[in-house]
């Protein structure tokens, strides 16, 4: 079991990893950023425990802990309980889910791993937006993708927010980055992938007709607004675009990537 | 053009329509809400004047307002012009899109005259969230829905978060409620609509196998969470599914949305 321990001072140093997490944590990957990967709420904590990630403690409500306790039974970290202001004081806002976890982050999955073990993936390029990133890795857990490739000017899935909206399952589903963009995705070619650009441009395959559901399928997505690169667009083997009502600009990413993901996914067993 | 006043004080009651935003206008269709429309930001301000919505004024920084003349030519409502700081003041917090518009609601369509004029429908019932409500507006105008009426337990669309998440799209898809539920189902199938329930159960007939894209058809859909309400579901032709990956419980309702209304619009051009 956790070792429960009662925290009542704020400023007690024991609680470190959770302080002050809207500046303190605010870009965890980057030069001092300290890396924690931060889990909000009990779904996300319960991720957080079955997920490879080395926790290092809990922080709760007594209430939240104990709702816990059946997940607790045999790790040994501490697991914090405060009252709910402490609470406050202690992460820098109200906290309306009571209960976090906090776990190092595992070393980066290897491309070339990810590339071999998978039959579905995703690949983005610039998709910055912490919200929408986790969305699409929830929408890739929910319909099947083995995994995430993160190519040129992609934010960090494992940011409190993102792992917030993924619901968990940014830590469950393999991503990896590609650091040589986009000649990287000549590792995707090699391996026998059909490299598929989702771009909204004339003589691009309609979703439902490019016969994405068979054989080893990478989908490349890009942000809002810009898009993909045309270098990445090159690189691709064909375009896939969504048809779109007339006088509409674009989907959100996630929705767009949603619309695919299930379109590579026809064969999954409910 | 509209006639451009300089507003200094933010205590002037010209700019009332914009004060204190989060909480003045928290529920505009309530009692004691003012029913007023809030559009931010430049795209959403613009698709509100291309909307029939009875426009009452803008209030934004100069180099905001001055970015909209073109669409401000010929429109005789007032562009309250102010600094940044003063703007804060008035709304109540720091808008870094600058520039508002306000309108009044028109009247409510009637839900008879939205079914007979309507192809493809999507139907929700106690759908709360008001980004979810907002993204599946844009959904349903990229995706080329006809429209979208709210059963039970909706949330208001026009609400500011919505608006904004939809990026003003709530503005151009027409919108009924069905008061009596959800006996006012039985609309859509006296006008030949067949309806599809969207539910995570054994038995459903996957998106992609249901035919959803010929013929009249309206989609029932429900919120996160519960789901669809028994009476809701009997009231339904038949039940759909996206198929998913084990161990995973859900999609995001609005993520869910995209692709069934993609399933319904294959037809749509490019």
């Amino acid at each position: 079991m956790a070792r429960l321990i009662e925290v009542t001072d704020p400023e007690d140093p024991a609680v470190d990893d959770f302080r002050d997490l809207t500046t303190a944590d605010r870009r965890p990957d980057r030069p001092g950023g300290r890396g924690l990967v931060i889990g909000e709420g009990r779904l996300v904590v319960e991720r957080l425990l079955d997920s490879p990630y080395p926790l290092r403690g809990l922080l709760g409500e007594r209430r939240r802990i104990d709702a816990l306790s059946g997940v607790l039974e045999g790790l040994d970290v501490p697991a914090y309980v405060v009252e709910p202001d402490v609470l406050a004081k202690i992460v820098g806002f109200h906290l309306n889910r009571g209960v976090l976890a906090v776990a190092d982050r595992p070393p980066e999955t290897d491309p070339a791993w990810l590339i071999e073990n998978s039959r579905r993936l995703a690949v983005l390029e610039g998709v910055v937006d912490h919200e929408n990133l986790g969305a699409m890795f929830r929408n890739a857990a929910g319909l099947g993708l083995d995994g995430v490739l993160l190519g040129r000017g992609c934010s960090d899935p494992l940011y409190r927010r993102s792992v917030r909206v993924s619901m968990g399952h940014v830590l469950r589903v393999p991503f990896a980055r590609l650091d040589d963009w986009p000649a990287d995705l000549g590792l995707l070619e090699a391996a026998g992938f059909r490299v598929a650009a989702l771009a909204p441009r004339s003589g691009a395959v309609p979703v439902a007709k490019a016969d994405l559901s068979s054989g080893k399928v990478a989908v490349l997505l890009g942000s809002e607004g810009p898009g993909l690169s045309e270098r990445a667009l090159a690189a691709a083997d064909l375009t896939v675009g969504i048809p779109m009502a007339r006088g509409v600009d674009s989907l959100n990413v996630a929705a767009s990537a949603a619309i695919v993901f299930h379109a590579m996914g026809e064969d999954l067993v409910d």
